[in-house]
Parts: structure tokens; sequence; C-alpha cells
């Protein structure tokens, strides 16, 4: 059985305890969301690993971290170690994104370095496939695609994006509009290629029963994926964005009913105006599934610095009740991240988590900013270091600029508003 | 005659004209807003800048940059550069804000090199005048008070913040309080300590009269500082700071009358849910005077990243209605601010107060994002870079990277999802 298939049968396994723990919350509300698939555990049953988390309603809000290699820059050890950073900064799940190099051996040592949930988009292995093995990386069909899940499922991969609601009928809603970027998901283009070229529907709609039952026997999460996603905040909230949204909301539905666990991935650029109601939609045509935002990014010129622009839609997204933000580093639209680009990025997408946690009541994140506030009013500045959210980069701050009265900072010496108002006000 | 008198009288003097057209509205419609009050103008009649700008209602959000000196940091030629940097990335306006060195210098100086409006808070100045006169930084009179905004009035001063709103009541309001952190306000925490010691009310209220007629007589902009500001987010929006809003919103009706201009300041640390009440409160209270926030800060944990922290706040604020964003560098709770800091401060709101000014339907803002994904969709990287808000990080970034194919970044290589779809969708 899933844990989707215990939830509904009430039964709170050692794993659904676990995760009911570690987030704060009973084993019998955390039940209770899965089984409305409200909230999902990301975990393959073949898949061991430290760190499993629940993502949804009501929970603390979730971090994912892309990492991975592209055909330009394929070095294993280097993602190795983006992995360790993206887990030191407190990332929640990572996926492995990459479409370069021996991708099987990349994919099996990122599960077996892991403490966290490990998701891919199993078209980039396909596709990759298709290119290395045929010359074209549109030259693969059904059997290639559930191969490649089978496999992924069996090495353990927790979570698949799957781009299956972009369709026929979504495409003509695409061809038909005036977007400015049509596709900016290169799992999107794939398929969307795959299916103007064979005028054939997409695979991963056609065969969805077959891979739900793939999904089932693993235990692996669907991530339904937004091939249609907007790349320009001019074309949010757009037709075809909301059609192929309707078709991932059926999809979830049958999931769900097939007990298989299942979340939606959502844009990507959208203007601030827009993403509360971005939510709202989701939230509403999905069934209430938990939302997985790639940002959203809320201006398309941040070139530099789209971890900025992403943890202020992210916030924003979060404290309207996504569950889950996919960070998004500062080298997007620019160049293959770094090291530094992903702690960067993992620190402000959990900023922008942690700020909507706040807003959305849950009390540890309350209780956090408590702590700070108070040990900022004391002065104790090793206590302010520690509850940093990067206590490493706090301290070198802190360090690098010493005062000559030490209970106060560089910024205003004698004249610290703090220190002036224990001496007068509370004289 | 100030600004704000020919507002009312319909007259557009030629600096209304020439604002009128940077800010992209017509003279009348800038006249009115600036006679209702909705809209500033800060511009001392005795300074000569190249880019003066109005702040107010339905413009473009405009940025503040901090500088100045400390205590422990006391560097003339260090904060010119950061005054450098401040016009290089976008700010609109910036504050001299130094407590360290000979102040007066300084000023005179920042006043000499900046091509922006320069605000400043004379308190700084009166009480270190105080701790150098009699070691005590607490002795100053009402005579000290006004003698230095005369003083730097006739320097040419464009905008003073304030404390006229910490009084005796408002105090009361804050013993009685179960805050956190009291007072974090430099200034205000300098006013309750005079207050409390000489069981005074505080000079800057008692004297409102007389600071408004040294303001006319060289058209300074007043704004009126919130001195009990919220320090820790879960002091936010309480008794103590709306008392004090209430007050500053009486003096604000005030300074219309004698045809001073007024903006009003406001927090500080806010949680996400409480920004746009925040704003909403501001206008309502303060007959719609510009709102100028510092930050806010959306969590107290972000310390080393309260840019982000306040990019966040701040995107929310704007969009809401708040007129002019103060930066919050890096730095904040840890150190005096370096160049780099103010930098990547000045730019983290910028994308707060783009960002929100899109969302506001600010014409040239859509533009801009409308450029920018045009540029992506033709894979123009010249043109991406030009139009990034960061240019020349956009370019070294990019410039680190080389993708085999030219045309495409590292990041996805041939899977470039734009370079797909353009080859199979639109074939």
């Amino acid at each position: 059985m899933t844990q989707l298939e215990h939830a509904k049968n009430n039964i709170a396994t050692p794993l659904i305890k676990r995760v009911a723990r570690r987030e704060g919350v009973s084993p019998k509300v955390l039940l209770k969301r899965l089984s409305l698939g409200q909230a999902v555990i990301p975990k393959n049953r073949l898949h061991r690993f430290k760190l499993p988390c629940a993502i949804g309603y009501g929970l603390r809000t979730k971090v994912n971290a892309n990492i991975g290699t592209s055909p330009d820059k394929s070095n294993l050890a280097y993602e190795l170690k983006k992995l360790k950073v993206a887990v030191k900064y407190g990332a929640d799940t990572v996926m492995d994104l990459s479409v370069g190099g021996d991708l099987h051996r990349i994919r099996k040592e990122i599960m077996a370095h892991s403490p966290l949930p490990v998701g891919t988009v199993p078209i980039y292995e396909i596709s990759v496939n298709a290119q290395k093995n045929k010359g074209d990386l549109l030259a693969f069909d059904s059997d290639d695609i559930l191969n490649v899940l089978e496999q992924q499922a069996r090495e353990g991969v927790d979570f698949f994006t799957l781009h299956s609601g972009i369709t026929r009928k979504s495409l003509r809603a695409l061809t038909g509009s005036k977007r400015i970027l049509d596709i900016v998901s290169r799992g999107g283009a794939i398929l969307a290629g795959w299916i103007m070229r064979n005028k054939m529907e997409n695979p991963f709609y056609t065969n969805f029963s077959r891979i739900l039952d793939i999904a089932y026997k693993y235990d692996v999460t669907l991530s339904l994926g937004d091939g249609l996603r907007p790349g320009s905040i001019l074309d949010a909230t757009d037709r075809a964005q909301l059609a192929e949204l309707k078709t991932l909301g059926e999809l979830a539905l049958e999931a769900r009913k097939r007990n298989v666990q299942v979340i939606i991935e959502g844009p990507g650029h959208v203007p601030l105006q827009q993403v509360e109601e971005n939510v709202r939609l989701e939230k509403k045509i999905c069934h209430g599934a938990p939302f997985y935002v790639l940002g959203p990014l809320v201006t398309d010129v941040a070139s530099g610095y789209d971890h900025i622009s992403a943890a202020i839609g992210g916030a924003i997204a979060a404290s309207s009740g996504a569950d889950f933000l996919c960070y998004v580093t500062a080298s997007e639209h620019l160049r293959h991240p770094l090291i530094e680009d992903v702690a960067e990025g993992v620190i402000a997408s959990r900023i922008a988590a942690h700020a909507a946690d706040v807003a959305k009541g849950v009390k540890s994140a309350i209780e956090w900013d408590k702590n700070m506030s108070e040990a900022r009013k004391k002065r104790d500045w090793k206590k302010q270091i520690k509850l940093s959210i990067d206590p490493d980069k706090a301290k070198l701050y802190r360090l690098s600029s010493r005062p000559r009265i030490a209970s106060v900072c560089t910024m205003c010496g004698e004249y610290c508003s703090i220190k002036l108002t224990e001496e007068c006000l509370r004289a």
C-alpha cells in the first residue's frame, strides 16, 4: 500500500508518525490531510534517507533546490558539493535536473548522498537517450518513456515532474495566443516538439494510467509540471496556462483515486498583483492539491538577482497558500549555477518561506523571530548569530567590523537605540 | 513661495514642469497631487542638483539609500564612494545619517557631490554637538535644535527626518505595552531619553510651528519620523506605533496648511500579513501623505540578508500604496555597511519598487519587462544584458560561463526551451 492508501484507511504508518513529529502536527491531522490529497510525503518505498518531510496545507512551507549537470557543465563532484550546500542551508528537497554527462551515474550518486527526498524530470533522460542513441532528441516513444520511469522509480526517485498537461488542446490555446515567450519549460518544449512533429497526443497524457501503475508500485509522488508556464510577466495567467492547469486538475483526481500522491507545479513569471490569484486558481481547479511554484519571479528584468525576485514572489505565493517553493538562483537566465548561487538561492527561498510561515501562523516560525528579538534586546551577539538564517555570514559580518563598545555594533556605536533606551526609558 | 504654495495656486513652476516630464505625467496631474499633499518634490530652494524627483501617489516608487559615518567608522572618502555607488545603481534620494567625524564637513561634501535630493536627521547633529560640547548626548535645548535646523536648511538640505510624534502620550502607550524591543529608532531613542530625563514634552513637537517657519523659508520637505516603529515583527502595529502615527497625521495637516511639504515615515519590522494594513492606516490617518517605509522587514531572523527581507516587505508595501522605500542593507543589525552592501541594497529595493510599479500599472515599468522578454525570445544577449537591472553583473555572469552554442546559455545548452520552441512549435 502507498502512504496515501494507508492515510485513506486511517493507518498511521511509522513514516507518517515520524513526519508528523517533524512537522509539529499530530499524526491524526497529517493523516487527514494526506487522505484528502492536501498534503504529500514524497518518499519512494525503496529509498531510505534521513529527512523525509510532508508538503501541503497547514505545514511549514518547503523549499526545493535544483541541482544537476548541463551539456556545457557536467562535473559530478561539483554537483555533489551543490547538494551538500543545499542541505546545509536548509533545503527540504532537491531535484536532479541533469542533462549532461552520465545521467544514470549522476543520479545514483546524488540519491546515495542526499538526506533529502530527490526528484527528477524523467523526460530529460528520455530525451538525452534519444539524442545519444538516435542523434535526435525527439526520437522516443511510449515504451522509452515507461522504461525510464520504471528504471528511475526502481532506483528510488521520490518524485517525478511529468508534463502530462501539455496536450494538443493546450497547445492550440498557446499557438492562438499573443504570448511573448511561448514555452520556457525545458520538458514542456521537448514534449511540444514531439507532439507537433508526430501530430499525436502527449504520451505522458495518453499513458497516464500506466504511469500511475509505476508510481503506485514504488509510491513515487507525481509533480504535474506546467510546461506552459509563463516566461514573461506579460504572459501570466493566460488561456494557455489555464488550459493546462485544468488538465492537471483532472489528472490529479485520477492519481488520487489510484492512491498515487500528487502535487501541482506552477509559474514562473507572474506580476505581483496576480500571484495570490494564481494560488487561488490552483487550489480550486486542482482540488486542493499542494502547489509547488517556481519562484514566481515578479519581474523579468532582475537577471543576476532573480533569487530576490523569486523571494518576493515566493513569499506572497506561500502566504497565499502555496506549499512548496522551488528556489531560483542569481544565475537564472544567464548561466549554469555555481555553488555560491545554490547557497544564496536556498537562503533567499527560505527567507520567503519563513516570512510566509509567520503570516500563516506556523508557531515554530513565530517563536524563532521572538527568540531573535529577545536576543537583540539583550544585545546578546552570540545568540543573534546562532539564530540568524545563515549563522556563518552573520558571524563573518559581525567579526569584520569591531565596535569600540563591545555590546553594540559599528552602525550606531554609542548611539545604539537599544542601549540608549535601556539606559533612559526603563531606568 | 514653496512648491506646495505654487501648486495650491495652480502655478506650474519650471521645477514642477521638469519633474512632471521625468515622472511621465502631465504638469496638471502633478500640480493636483502636490496641492493635495499626495505628492512632494523634496528640493531645498538653495540646493541645485541634477535629478529632482517627485514622491507620491501614482508616481514611480522611489528608493532612498542611507549613507554616512558612525562613531566607529568615519571615513569621508569612503562615504562619498557609497554615494557614487548609490547613484550608479539607481537610488532616487540619499540620506546622510552621519554620527561620527566632522558632521558639517561630511554633509557639505555629500551635498556638493550628490545629483540627488539629500536628506538628514538633524537630531543626530544636535546630539553629537551636545556630546562633544557638554559630554552628554542629551544636553540640548530648543535653541540648539532650531539653530541646527536653520543651519542645515541654509546649507541646502532637501528633507529632514523629524521625530515630532514621539510625545509623552505615545511614550506612555509604549511603557504600558508588552513590546519586546521598545525603541529601535536612533532619533526616537535620543528624544525618548530627553523627554524622560527632563520630564518635558518633545521639543520637536512643542516647537513644530517654529520648525515650519524654517522649512517654509527654504522649502525643506519634512519627513515625519516614526521613533516608535516596531523593531520586532511581534511588536508591529501596536498601540504605541499607532499613537505616534496619529500625532504625525495631525502634524502633517498643520504643515500642509503652512505650505510645507510633508511625508510620513513607517516601519520597520512588520509581518507580511500586516504590511498592506500598515499602508492603509497611514494613508487614512495621515490624509493621503506619501508613505516612506524602512523595508519593511518581514522577518527578524534574516541578519546578513536583510536586503532580501526588505525587498519582500517593500514590494508588498509599494504595491499596496507606499510611495518611497528606504533600502536596508545586508549589514543591517550587524555592522556599518560597506560599499558593496550599498550597491546590493539599492538594487534589492529597486527590484521591489519595480515589481510594485508593474503591479500599480506604471507604463514605463511594464514596457521594461516587455522589452526584456522580447530580447529573451530572440536570445539577444547584448540586449538582455543592457536591460538587466544591473548590466555589469549580468554581463559578468554571462561571460563567466561560455556555452558551446553561442545563442543559448550554459544552463540548458541545446535543451534551451526557447531554441527548441522556435525550431518546433512555430516551424
